[in-house]
């Protein structure tokens, strides 16, 4: 696993070390930029994951620095503790509290990334609702009707006895309204927590975890994690699931319903992915971050004639428009724009030496990115008021949905402007893939659900009856402590092997489509013979890519049709199902690992949790929260065994709903189906 | 400044290093009770802090935990940085990038502590005002009124084409509507931002730092600081800035005003300080924390002649009430309740073997308490569902203001039961001060105001004239890291020696109380010949106690009052005024200190700062700052300088405004002052 190999370098001793480009990652294409960006003396992720070692105590979540007092960095608990855990800090925090409270700071910052992203939403569907914008129109009206409805807004009107469809327009703002107080609103809680099976939603209560509104979740996780505050790591990690769930089913989800009505609910679609989608003779518009409100309107700009008209008088052979990690998710779903890579391969756009402009809005973007981009053309364009650069080479175009049309413009005729500028230095690897994505809640329903109920009971009864052992929802990051893409990968294939279908989101998505599994081809090579029947009969890939980040919230409502859908047990935690992030790296990825965990899903993280140094938390978060939610935590770094591990968890819920016993059947006739249903 | 000796322990090898008593406090109280706990093999956070190093990258300001790829622990910029600073994180964050993120997330923590503190409030305000509560009620309608009309709730009538007095509950039940609104409105801006001076508004509205409401600023911290969001450490400060005036002007000031109508605005009285106010022969109760919600409660019960008589029937003289940290502010201002001790000395107060119950609600608890009161009888009790305690040994009886006095009273007899469980081991030190505490806005107006005028013109002619050179605000925790109390005392002392006027609250309060400093008859002592002809004259304490943390706000209002009486300028940033927090160690001290600079205010720390390890952000926010909001910050741990550089600042003032010369005089005729207003 050793990725450093020496190298001599000229001039700086700390640069002595780089990174081995095959060791590095598993993709060729990133191989080859990697060696490429050393060939040009430009440091990359890679180089700095060799040079600079992470702390191991921190890594184990035993260090805190909540006060001034400190850091208290712990020992560690080297072989297991044995007998009583006397470490402490000066205030007499334990190791159960620092894990516990360093835990439950990374959901505050994942949950209120995802939810400060969906408010930003909101503010655009209220501008659009009170039609103070041109640019933004509400798009899909079925959408619109379906949200109100979830959100307690009538949809008809009483007029002179007789029910009338209401005007829409009149729906949408008060959509708008209600959405907008689900994040501060003083008293009640989060209404979207009713969409969960009942039984869930019953736990929820019982344990005191239904969260107020989005904001104040996570306000009070930065209170009780302050000095002196809670000191109780089961209480700790209570507040961690309240402002979890409020993530889930608060903010990441009303940022995807939203997102939908304003920019369409997606539904499958042909693109490709990898650094191959860049085209030398084009403009190339590499789009990255999180937010697609911008990026949908250079979608639509990009598009427009008279740009591509510019684009050519200045030598250009058209507009190559190409995303990283989840804005390329969103704008790859909604309008199959290519993803060139994932978050590892952000520097790596730039060092292709073809990319014109890189604009970028909110999260997982580097700051090492302007200092990538000085070594070339490349324009690094920030948008977002709450994301600027301190380097000086960063354009800051701040986008304003009142005017998002001229900035779209703006940002696109820079980057037609800056093709002359290109350097000799243009490398694009060849490779890419082909991939069909734009899977959701409602187009799974289509493909794998009963065309005659409208509902997911076909997807049930092939899980009944075995062909489909399990659904699994494999989703995150990347993290240059791994090789690149490889768990995500290895995960896969070992989990579609056994007939478990996957349901992919984020960095897992993209990594999945650059090796081609998001194709229905695929099924054939990678599947066991059960899924691959599945595939091959609905033309599916067995891989379905539902989006970015936020759209982790599909997962949880497909889940929940599935369960209503019957036959699979009451709650999600009966499903035969499982959750895995192989390759996280972010706060987001704690929440997102921690809101399904409290919505019954056994979660295997691969890398590392920052729990190892405070093994009773641990195992209160590894075994005990079962009890309360029917989901756990597990940690698994080897990617085989990762998978194998959401395999038998499977097993153990096929067993207990009673179909282990169809799955060595896999085809079964109608008499077997009914003695099962019975 | 070592404050480790070498003692030979028997058993345990870690334990080999203990504090030196004298080294590690000033106070003679804590000496021996240090010694004393060291007797009985207990250990303190004294010693707890000459056996644990602090990190020495994470004390600095440039270790980043915001991902899992890391942490990245960046290089120290010894002996400063020369050239171009190259040091990056993983993703490429600079030392910059990484100590404002870390920063802000303190001020994050801090802020939310605070807001979080205002809400309980707000919510019981919100039960008083519904009548839902028997236990609480509007105490003080006169600050009612004033504080509806600072939140634009009408406090009269129109009947009958006549003005007429608005019904008090009404009132309330809208002041309490509104107020609860500030936390989380969709729309707008906090409304307190406008009680400061109109060029300080002014100031906030062009650098876009006015809060929209308290808890999005809080959240888009978190969000900001995740990975790959905000990379210029310049905008993130201004976020930074605008969570912590939406404590100040906020939380903080809304707890402050609605407990002042709740439990009554404070006057001076007078009190007691130290671990010697605890009484052997007496039920001794302990009550720390923050929020006085409960606390209000336990006092009024333990007054009671029933609770009384059944202490005697246990064998107690009385009930001993004391406090420590802030609770004891909040019901040493409002009822006279004496604090035993400091921040550092919670664990000292149950060595003394007396303390029959320490009562607990939120922040500044060490965990370590749980440890200590296991080695004797005392009752360690819990309060708050958002702060619990691991140990079996801890109680947690929970506060709910539906059935407060309930609570109370199982909590009081708790304790009487338990007097008569004492072991033999009762040791309380001897030490204990007079003071004078309960100061506040309104009180100062009477005290140092014009009758006549009703505002603080005297004060302000005191300035004027060079009586008082200028106002101090001296504030905040202790730091194990520094001997205990000494910072806090020699700064408040070199300030008054040098007719500087002090106000204080927090630890600081305390300790000035513990030294004797809060009694009229110290600055016969302690003052310069100014400011000692002003307290005698006046008959006050050179330092004016204005209360807990939250009631810095009164500071902020103080000030503002000051720049309303006029001759000082039009802005708080005018007034020869400095802020200090000589021993801080949380990060409520960040949050204070950050609202302070952000209203105009010049504010010292000791200890440490967590900047130094990224001196281009450390000299934004100790010059650059200035230019926007008139306040800025530095560092000084040696407390004399750290008093002159306030000083300093102080004489820049006096000079700016003319006034400089006045200083020289000190006492003024009516001409000399006409000229100066001229």
């Amino acid at each position: 696993m050793a990725i450093v190999s020496k190298v001599k370098d000229k001039a700086e001793e700390k640069a002595a070390k780089v990174a081995d480009p095959v060791a590095a990652s598993m993709d060729v294409a990133t191989q080859q930029m990697i060696a490429r960006a050393q060939e040009l003396g430009i440091d990359t992720v890679f180089d700095r994951a060799v040079q600079m070692k992470p702390c191991n105590i921190g890594t184990q979540g035993i260090c805190c620095k909540n006060c001034s007092m400190g850091p208290c960095r712990l020992p560690l608990p080297k072989g297991g503790i044995e007998g009583e855990d006397t470490r402490k800090g000066l205030c007499g925090a334990t190791a159960n509290t620092i894990a516990a409270r360093n835990f439950i700071r990374m959901i505050a910052g994942g949950a209120s990334a995802h939810s400060d992203h969906g408010r930003s939403v909101a503010e655009v569907f209220m501008s659009a609702a009170r039609k103070e914008t041109d640019a933004y129109k509400i798009k899909d009206t079925t959408k619109l009707v379906a949200v109100a409805k979830e959100l307690g807004v009538s949809t008809t009107v009483e007029v002179d006895g007789e029910t009338r469809d209401r005007d829409l327009d009149e729906v949408a703002l008060e959509v708008a309204k209600i959405a907008m107080n689900e994040w501060g609103k003083p008293e009640g809680e989060l209404l979207y927590l009713k969409r969960a099976p009942q039984p869930l939603y019953e736990k929820w209560s019982k344990t005191g975890v239904k969260p107020r509104n989005i904001d104040r979740e996570i306000v009070e996780i930065m209170h009780r994690t302050h000095m002196g505050v809670d000191q109780d790591y089961k209480n700790l990690i209570k507040q961690g699931t309240r402002a979890a769930l409020a993530d889930g089913w608060g903010g990441s989800m009303l940022a995807t319903d939203l997102q939908d009505i304003l920019f369409g609910t997606p539904y499958p679609l042909q693109s490709e992915a990898n650094l191959g989608v860049m085209k030398e003779d084009h403009v190339n518009i590499v789009i990255h971050g999180h937010e697609p409100v911008l990026s949908e309107i250079i979608v639509a700009v990009s598009q427009r004639k008279d740009i591509l008209e510019y684009a050519k008088s200045k030598g250009a052979k058209g507009i190559q428009l190409s995303g990283i990690c989840c804005t390329a998710n969103e704008i790859l779903q909604r309008h199959g724009v290519p993803p060139a890579g994932t978050f590892l391969q952000q520097e790596l756009a730039i060092i292709t030496g073809a990319c014109d402009a890189m604009v970028v809005d909110i999260q997982c973007i580097f700051q090492n990115l302007a200092n990538v981009a000085k070594c070339f053309h490349t324009k690094l364009i920030t948008t977002h008021p709450i994301a600027k650069m301190e380097q000086d080479n960063v354009l800051h175009i701040e986008f304003d949905e009142h005017h998002a049309l001229e900035d779209a413009e703006r940002i696109v005729k820079l980057a037609i402007d800056n093709f002359q500028n290109r350097g000799q230095e243009v490398m694009i690897p060849r490779q890419k893939a082909t991939q069909i994505a734009g899977f959701g809640v409602e187009s799974i329903q289509y493909h794998l659900g009963g065309t005659f109920r409208g509902t997911y009971y076909t997807l049930n009864d092939n899980i009944i009856n075995g062909r489909i052992r399990g659904i699994a929802g494999v989703v995150g990051c990347n993290n240059a402590r791994t090789r690149h893409n490889e768990a995500h990968i290895q995960v896969v294939k070992e989990l579609i092997k056994n007939d478990v279908i996957v349901l992919t989101t984020g960095c897992n998505g993209i990594a999945c489509a650059m090796e081609g599994l998001l194709t229905p081809e695929s099924a054939m090579v990678y599947c066991g013979p059960g899924l691959r029947e599945v595939c091959e009969t609905v033309g599916i890939p067995p891989v379905l890519h539902l989006g970015s980040c936020v759209d982790n919230s599909r997962i949880l409502l497909a889940a929940t049709e599935v369960v209503k859908a019957g036959g699979l047990g009451k709650d999600i935690c009966d499903l035969p199902a499982a959750g895995s992030a192989p390759e996280w790296m972010s706060e987001k990825a704690i929440s997102i690992g921690h809101y399904f965990v409290a919505s019954g899903v056994y979660t295997v993280f691969g890398v590392t949790l920052p729990t190892s140094g405070a093994p009773v938390f641990h195992n209160y978060l590894a075994n005990e929260l079962e009890k309360l939610y029917g989901g756990k935590w597990d940690l698994e770094t080897d990617p085989i065994k990762h998978a194998q591990l959401m395999i038998a968890h499977i097993d153990k819920k096929r067993k207990e709903l009673g179909i282990d016993k169809a799955r060595d059947r896999v085809l079964m006739d109608m008499a077997d189906r009914q003695k099962l249903e019975a």
